[in-house]
């Protein structure tokens, strides 16, 4: 039985035949949609009374066709679209009339011709939805211009990769060999213990080779390299973050504390040992009652001057030292802060090495130790509470370099005021400010890595009757890992940066360093941990999946958020000291002579706020540094200035100055983003003018205008808030970042794998190359 | 040795005592600000030359005064300042003066008088440092008013849970009592083996309830309530989120594709033994190489005519059956997605159910059948994967309800199109999409409680000497959780609605409630997301311990944004249905005509944007809900009018429909967002209208109008660029944001506890009531 009789009986039905088709096959259409064409074709005075009722009899539910009638159509279909031209080929109605035509040849086209004012009504009925189904009954092969991006790279990947690395190119390629050894495969059990034995392993290897010591002098077995220290954690962070940061606890935190805080007689008597790992150690600060308020800290260590001796002391339990590295399982000795006591007086916190374990591994008399248990990541690392009950140690243990107390048993410090002093020996501890975020940034770059070579992998939906495209071709997907990509370049110039202000640091500049390392830390930290969540979904269900990795860099990172200071917590202390910073910029007038200055400023140079560039939606501007960075500055200038201003109303009005802060911490942490925003920004841009590579500078200074477009896209709100850009810019704006990110596409995947990171260690099955 | 008898012999100079103590005692002053105070005092010509030469001693960085000679000005000061009167205790030369005048009564004011000018000088040089030193020098206890907040309930809390659990109580209840019993202690070990079983038991006490068979009809032993058995699933969320899923697959999943997709023989030979847990199984559809695109999947089911059979085959590894729950170890059947091959010609995607594993636990022959191994959560669930080696299973084991083989041997369906009918499928299994967010909801609620409890009770910083302040108390941590609490109440109201949408639905709202969910699963699975890393955040490093549950509710739900559909892709199905719905509310228009109208319409309806509107800042105004409707509706139908336009222009322009929809796909997720925050605003604000208590009904309405006003100020720059708001109402939007939050945070722990979470379900250490 040929369903399509009827048709070849009156060729002219066929006109009809496509919409039929679409009805019936389109999953979308609604009863009513179906009704109103009903109605159009009820209406059809040039059909015959007969056809019309078959015509109508093809739209009732009650008789659909068969699943092999539906079938029949669209090759016939198919035949009549693909013998038209391509421009042509869009709509069903010339795809209906084409079908007519070719089914009577001897008709005259003036039929035809009456029929498709009437045809194009009911199309136009179906609306946008006929558009699409008229594509879709095209020739079985289409290619749309989705599925022509392919990955290429417009530079050199060896070049970019030692753009990156610059001087520390030869401890990066060290290190790297040490984790790509077969000693080194990741470890897959769930067993904790095993874990952190594994990761004490490990540890040992990497002591082996001098790297635990490289920032330690030579005298103490060090490579007297800081600048190397960092790059080594930075690169271990390609592998796993337990690791690291069992590494930064014994070697960083352990060793430095040692190192700045103490004085020659601790450095000769234990940084070799450290160093080699045989001496492991904790760095015991937080407390379970004070961990961002370590100021509050109350174990106390009191001395008494006729054994010469400190007594170290947990008041109570809530005093304990708390979530402490290397305290579970390894640890023998610990830099414990606490509250020094001479007499009834209280001198502030100050540091004493502390023995816990004797060599057995057992606890010593008065600690008590327990594990902190299972964690939400890093369990390869052993944290765990310490509690002191009244443990005597010798005065030689004190931490005497900013602090001590003399032969005649009073206190003496070149620091008077015990406030000041405490800030001052944490300054020295800076440095875990900086290699958190790198060891951050690394695992985003992993992660980056993973998801840009899957999405550039795996393929999924196309056109109806072409080839599947790779995610990565989808603007939505581009839009997901574009932005981030250029910003885990920016990260990774500003983080260098950083590095060297705190190599050149000098007393003078000490506060500032302080400063961008508290921001920068907070900034990338959160960067890391969005950026991850971002490629766990990017990478879907498999993205879930534990051999793609992406959960542990997830996970493990999720805390870098919170340690070493609690990124909110930073961000406030950052807009502090810009108040500061703020005010030694205008040294010859007072604080709020400056509100007053800045506030006039501001409204004189509304003339750079002129309509012409607040309008100006020139491409060629929105590309241009120059604008990028007036308007970071303009940004961070502005909320710093308001900031000041409302704090200073607020303490008009008579308002406690705890309060004052309090009411304006929202406005504070922004004050906090927008400077070192403005930091990253300019440090990408800096970095940018020393690329002598032609390539490779086009294609960073791609990644430097999306992280700047990106930032001000985020920020749009504000910068249209405040007259510095009208809607037309900002819209302007969102189709130069959909541009960025579609030519980014295809140089992303030369752009992680210029990061270099060993495959090894990447590891995950999505990522491997095809 | 006095080291204050310099002070004393002259006590004028008492009155530099408070700055140089801020000078020593202050962190944040720098070397250069202690140069400006010395060029100061050395202008000074009203002190004596020795005089002179004592205060610029004071301020030499080589001769600091000791720690305790600073302590000593310190009790000097205090005392000083403890005798002014409240309102003049306002800066440093106050205090200074008073100092002076204390130690000097015989003095007359007149010289103190001269002094306060160059005094104010210097101080006025340190800026608004000063300010808040001098508040630092005050009495020994300062209360401030951040210290004065605390948690108190505006209404009863049961009738706040009644009004939430609506007509589901009792099951609710039930639930509860069950997972409150010892049975249900969560398993505290890391192994996936044990875990599973774990797991598998706990399913089975639920069976034994009558939970598992809750929406299945009577006859087969089931409860007959749909609403019901989302209830079950939304209560056993607030335990162990492996139990829901593997609840979910064998009573859901496979349980109602057979009850859906199936007839009475498939009823009457599986349902009940489904229902009780003896016959467990899989939904077996995503494949390795298809998961968002499910029409693409590879495996077959070739219909053998003779036999009356079908062959289910996997063609190659990539079409293996992909993260399969239930599968790894449990399953013994399963509903397997496959096309149907009869002869030459493909019938496109059908359901037949396959029998995987014999009595003992073996893989049948030609089934094979490998672990998925350890994923970042839901580790209580055996998810696998399989692949079908020719296996032959009888006629009667396809799901027929929309599709069968005749006797003769001819495919048979009531929907000629292969994609109608796949779509149709799928439309039937909607429950998943409804009962997957309520879930995360559930898992949200949880770690706000947790969150929202700890911050109430822990204490960190304070004011420099009172006492320390519930971390709830500091305005960036309500904004972090206020926002949060309200929109999980918002959400909730939502997914209620959607739920009785769903058991009211018809074949005509079928489509518009299939994008309903389709949003609110991406809606709200991204709000759990966000939401449980905010709380994670929130609870620092204890947010980071296992013991406290963040990480599994983070971990377990991280999926829940990619499975049942990856929200990116699912927001873009809702936009494509708005565009279909969009054209279906002017019904007599066809769409391009919509567009031009809608367009017109914009521009004339633009008397509604005029500027006493866009700039009304009065709070009353931005309070208002049906301000807020409409700026929600606003956005909606701008969106989406401008989505169809640009569409429309790519297809007139002749580009391929598929590149059309890719290269708008970035708005199109916009059209999908506007649309379901436009759904969860105005269903919060209709459940608002039924609540009778006026206590409840006002909290609520503050959970409203906060929920409200944070996506608006999400969306402000979209706003600013459309001109329905100017800046300044942005800006006032801002403050009644800080306010609403402020307020929200007494009733906050009210607010999580009228959730009513079993406690041994909370179980998180941190969040047990102090």
């Amino acid at each position: 039985m040929n369903n399509n009789s009827r048709f070849h009986e009156n060729p002219y039905l066929f006109s009809f035949m496509p919409m039929f088709y679409m009805v019936w096959a389109d999953a979308i259409l609604t009863p009513s949609e179906i009704l109103k064409i009903r109605e159009l074709v009820d209406n059809q005075l040039w059909v015959t009374e007969e056809d019309r009722a078959f015509l109508l009899g093809k739209l009732d539910p009650k008789t659909p066709p068969s699943p092999d009638e539906l079938k029949s159509w669209l090759v016939e279909i198919r035949r009549a679209a693909g013998s038209l031209s391509a421009d042509m080929k869009k709509s069903l109605v010339d795809i209906g009339i084409e079908l007519a035509r070719l089914n009577a040849r001897n008709q005259d086209d003036k039929t035809l011709d009456e029929a498709r004012a009437p045809l194009t009504d009911i199309e136009e009925a179906l609306g946008i939805i006929s558009h699409e189904a008229a594509f879709h009954l095209r020739s079985q092969d289409r290619v749309a211009q989705t599925q022509s991006t392919r990955s290429s790279s417009s530079f050199e990947i060896d070049q970019m990769t030692s753009i990156l690395e610059g001087e520390e190119s030869e401890v990066i390629k060290r290190v790297k060999t040490i984790i790509s050894d077969p000693e080194f495969i990741y470890f897959p059990k769930q067993d904790v213990d095993e874990y952190r034995e594994q990761v004490f392993t490990w540890c040992k290897y990497l002591a082996d080779q001098g790297f635990g010591s490289m920032a330690y002098p030579k005298a103490y077995g060090g490579g007297d390299s800081i600048r190397d220290y960092f790059a080594i954690m930075e690169t271990l962070s390609y592998h796993d973050l337990s690791l690291v940061i069992k590494f930064g606890v014994q070697f960083g935190l352990w060793g430095m504390s040692v190192y700045f805080l103490g004085t020659e007689k601790h450095h000769k008597a234990y940084l070799k040992r450290i160093g080699a790992l045989e001496l492991p150690g904790c760095f015991a600060m937080t407390e379970t009652g004070h961990g961002s308020n370590v100021k509050g800290i109350e174990t106390t260590a009191t001395y008494d001057h006729e054994s010469a001796s400190f007594v170290i002391n947990t008041p109570h339990e809530a005093a304990g030292k708390e979530y402490i590295g290397n305290a579970a399982v390894h640890g023998k000795m610990a830099t414990v802060f606490a509250k020094l006591i001479i007499g009834d007086t209280d001198y502030g916190v100050n540091a004493f090495v502390v023995p816990l374990r004797d060599d057995h591994g057992h606890e010593l008399p008065g600690v008590r130790i327990a594990d902190c248990g299972h964690k939400m990541g890093l369990n390869g690392v052993d944290n765990g509470r310490i509690w002191f009950d009244q443990v005597r140690i010798p005065k030689d243990n004190m931490l005497d370099r900013f602090a001590s107390v003399d032969s005649s048993g009073q206190f003496t410090s070149p620091i008077a005021s015990d406030n000041r002093r405490f800030f001052t020996m944490l300054g020295t501890l800076v440095g875990g400010r900086i290699g958190i975020p790198r060891s951050g940034l690394s695992a985003l770059k992993s992660g980056l890595t993973i998801a840009i070579r899957y999405g550039d992998q795996r393929r999924q939906f196309g056109p109806e009757n072409g080839a599947e495209v790779p995610i990565l071709n989808y603007r939505t997907h581009q839009r997901r890992l574009m932005p981030l990509l250029a910003e885990s370049y920016a990260l990774h110039f500003a983080l260098k940066h950083l590095t060297q202000r705190f190599l050149d640091r000098t007393d003078d500049d000490m506060q500032e360093i302080e400063a961008m390392a508290a921001g920068l830390k907070a900034y990338a930290t959160w960067a890391t941990t969005r950026g991850l969540q971002e490629c766990r979904e990017a990478c879907g269900g498999k993205g879930y999946l534990s051999e793609n990795r992406l959960d542990r860099l997830k996970n493990d990172t999720d805390v870098y958020t919170t340690f070493e200071g609690d990124n909110t917590v930073l961000m406030q202390l950052v807009a502090k000291s810009r108040l500061s910073e703020f005010k030694k910029e205008f040294a010859d007038i007072n604080l709020f002579g400056i509100i007053n200055y800045v506030a006039s400023q501001a409204k004189t140079s509304l003339t750079e706020l002129n309509p012409i560039i607040t309008r100006n939606t020139d491409p060629e501007h929105l590309l241009d540094l120059d604008f990028h960075k007036s308007a970071f500055e303009y940004r961070e200038r502005d909320i710093l200035t308001s900031a000041a201003r409302r704090i200073k109303k607020h303490l008009d009005n008579g308002m406690d100055s705890f309060d004052a802060f309090n009411q304006t911490q929202y406005h504070m942490v922004n004050v906090g983003f927008a400077y070192i925003e403005r930091i990253v920004l300019t440090q990408f841009q800096d970095a940018l003018k020393k690329v002598s590579d032609p390539q490779c500078k086009s294609a960073l200074q791609k990644a430097c205008q999306l992280y700047a477009l990106s930032r001000m896209e985020k920020n749009k709100g504000w910068y249209l808030e405040h007259g510095y850009m009208e809607g037309a810019k900002t819209k302007a704006i969102r189709r130069v970042i959909n541009q960025l990110c579609l030519e980014m596409r295809e140089d992303a995947v030369a752009l992680v794998d210029a990061f270099g990171i060993p495959e090894s260690c990447l590891a995950a099955p999505i990522a491997m190359r095809s």
